[in-house]
């Protein structure tokens, strides 16, 4: 019976758990089997602890009360800090390192009854030098990154959600490599104390998942919105602008053929689609987000950069050189650039629900790095809520995902219609 | 001779070492000989570390080379990390706290050149229960928080320089009640890595100097401008919006004064003094920044909330239980409330040059709670680039300062027209 607790949805073992039907302990231990059959193959933890969530689990067993995640194991990305257990942000620098205090979000989740089996494997500070993590469904492939382990365990089942963070594409990306849902909330939305910071003005939590109802009931608790906030499905379909952008040519073929197919479907279902072009202020604001991140991160990681540069990535220092290199006036003007491009797609939304394009330029690749943000990082920067939902395999029949992206902060709207889409795409 | 190093300007000391007329040593010996003298009376320190500091400032000496800061004592708020200092926030919680790195800008502080003596007290959390500092010029009066070490160990030339953080006033006010130099850059400008979070999307890194000139000495290395980008001073007078706000009838008539012959000075040197009343968009924009910084507060301080509470003071308590009571959709539509008065005040900047009001309302209150923010709290909410000048003295003999408020991001045209306006003072 354990072995099939781990596939249960988190709305599932709540509702479960609140009925006497099973124990936050069982669902542990069954996301554990999970665990012990699965990890040396996949890779996704960079901690667990078994026994520590075990006594979690029975505590949250003991306590009469109605958190609304009580007993759901979270996986939680190694760049984020948990008071008990090791934090080490996927690099050498922070081995055994263990933080004073959880995050807020790990407190919060806490709070809410969550069980903490461990940590996910990181890239490198959440940036580009991958991970130990192997995509579930072929070792030789990666699961995308940074938030690699995330997508990994909760695409193999070992738990229902996860957290990730996102800068450029790490909760989009590897949530459509794994064949799951993943969702990055407008900026802000979720505190972000005690989390490594990469660029600060980008940097966003997001929630990796295996439907939009599991990632939008953990984001409410999050965000600190009633979980009725985010409840319901768009009762009419949306107005959607279909998007390519500057970088279509990068985008393979299974991927093309992976939005028409979507696009088509919600225009079955109702939807109106109209190709959204490709705007200048669009495209300039793309090269504005890769020079905020490289400025930011060089001044995130001084203190690393100063005292321990041998021990950092030959791909992280080149990222820091660049952001060296960028200069300030440089920097004003790119941000800059990204207010206007934030009121631009503000205004858009007067006359559109949603921009539609995909998730990544197509399957997972061969090796471990991990994969292009290119047809992510617009919306990063532009603090909008993208949901991505898994969309059809390719040719080698590994997933494909697509995105749909939301005007900012109308979080609560956008989650209704990714319902709506959610259901449109698996009839 | 020691004693008079301690009085030198951050400009002064780094030409002095340059050219050989001083050491890093020295100064940093002179300096710890005033802490001395005066900090059983001004309690301005949390931790201090002569030895340490010296030893540093050794370095300095021996290393030839040209940082921007070398030799440059800078005092550290106790909200910002630091690897080789304990760092407590102001909170029994943390005693004797490690971090295990710098914050970044203390890393590039220390890239640039400086010695950090240091930790200066702040109040709990950089919130409202003061911390031990007293009014340098008086015993019995605050120095202003929450910065309030930082503000008390400049102004009683302990140090030349030393950082700050604000969300409500939190640099500005402290700067004026002690008779120096305040300056809160845009948002954004100066990276929050490792610096412990109050309202992430307001929290704002200040320098407290006595000279605009040492303010943007510093603030141009965390911003990693290069310091001739803040340098010089502007060349026509300013047009300026003279502006009292909601709340202006809790300004004492010693703040009336202040702001009228400040203004009148401008006015006399060329400015163009409009009054821009009281637009309706700010008074609710004043509303927006309290709900914003309640609500992110409570999520930012989860971790303590929920397990030590009963070490958090009773005022603490109180800005964390009205942030719970804050609805979610209540913040997201203070966060809209915020975007569109930024919106609206970028626009006045293309009729205006800077923003003039009183940095608060009256000298430093007798009693250790460390004053009102009411007039500081809605540029922090804008973002926008503020500095205070010292602008006279009330009734009672203790310093008054005005604030100069500058377009978003426009800092290094900011700088300059806040020097032509020091220079107006000071005739």
């Amino acid at each position: 019976m354990n072995e099939m607790l781990n596939n249960l949805s988190a709305t599932s073992i709540v509702e479960k758990i609140a009925s006497g039907e099973t124990t936050a302990e069982a669902v542990t231990r069954a996301c554990f089997d999970r665990i012990a059959a699965r990890e040396d193959a996949v890779k996704a933890w960079a901690h667990l602890a078994p026994e520590h969530a075990c006594v979690q689990a029975r505590q949250r067993d003991q306590t009469r009360g109605s958190g609304p995640l009580r007993g759901v194991p979270v996986g939680i990305k190694d760049i984020i800090d948990t008071a008990d257990l090791p934090c080490e942000f996927g690099s050498p620098i922070y081995a055994g390192h263990r933080p004073a205090t959880d995050a807020a979000c790990v407190a919060l989740l806490r709070a809410a009854g969550a069980v903490i089996p461990g940590k996910t494997v990181t890239t490198e500070f959440a940036t580009v030098h991958p991970g130990k993590t192997r995509h579930p469904e072929a070792a030789d492939r990666t699961p995308g990154g940074s938030s690699s382990g995330s997508a990994a365990a909760v695409a193999d089942r070992m738990v229902p959600v996860a957290l990730g963070t996102q800068t450029m594409g790490s909760v989009i990306r590897p949530a459509a490599y794994c064949g799951v849902v993943g969702y990055k909330p407008s900026f802000g939305l979720i505190n972000r104390a005690g989390i490594k910071p990469q660029a600060e003005s980008i940097d966003t939590v997001g929630v990796i998942a295996r439907s939009v109802d599991d990632a939008a009931l953990v984001a409410a608790v999050l965000m600190g919105a009633a979980p009725a906030a985010l409840a319901g499905t768009a009762r009419r379909p949306p107005r959607i602008a279909l998007y390519r952008g500057p970088d279509w040519s990068k985008a393979q073929r299974s991927a093309e053929d992976a939005l028409d197919r979507a696009a088509q479907r919600f225009a079955a279902a109702g939807a109106t689609i109209e190709d959204a072009g490709t705007p200048a202020i669009l495209r300039e604001a793309l090269d504005a987000h890769f020079k905020i991140v490289c400025y930011e991160l060089a001044r995130a990681y001084a203190f690393e950069w100063e005292t321990r540069r041998e021990l950092l990535s030959e791909e992280l220092r080149g990222l820091l050189k660049l952001g060296h290199g960028v200069a300030w006036e440089d920097y004003v003007a790119a941000q800059n650039i990204g207010d206007a491009a934030r009121q631009w797609i503000a205004d858009s939304f007067t006359r559109r629900d949603l921009w539609l394009t995909v998730s990544a330029p197509g399957e997972a690749p061969v090796g471990m790095a991990t994969g292009d943000p290119v047809l992510n990082r617009l919306w990063s920067l532009l603090h909008l809520p993208v949901v991505t939902l898994p969309a059809g395999r390719g040719p080698a029949g590994m997933p494909l995902g697509v995105q749909l992206i939301g005007a900012c902060r109308q979080d609560a709207d956008f989650i209704r219609m990714t319902r709506w889409a959610e259901a449109v795409l698996a009839r």
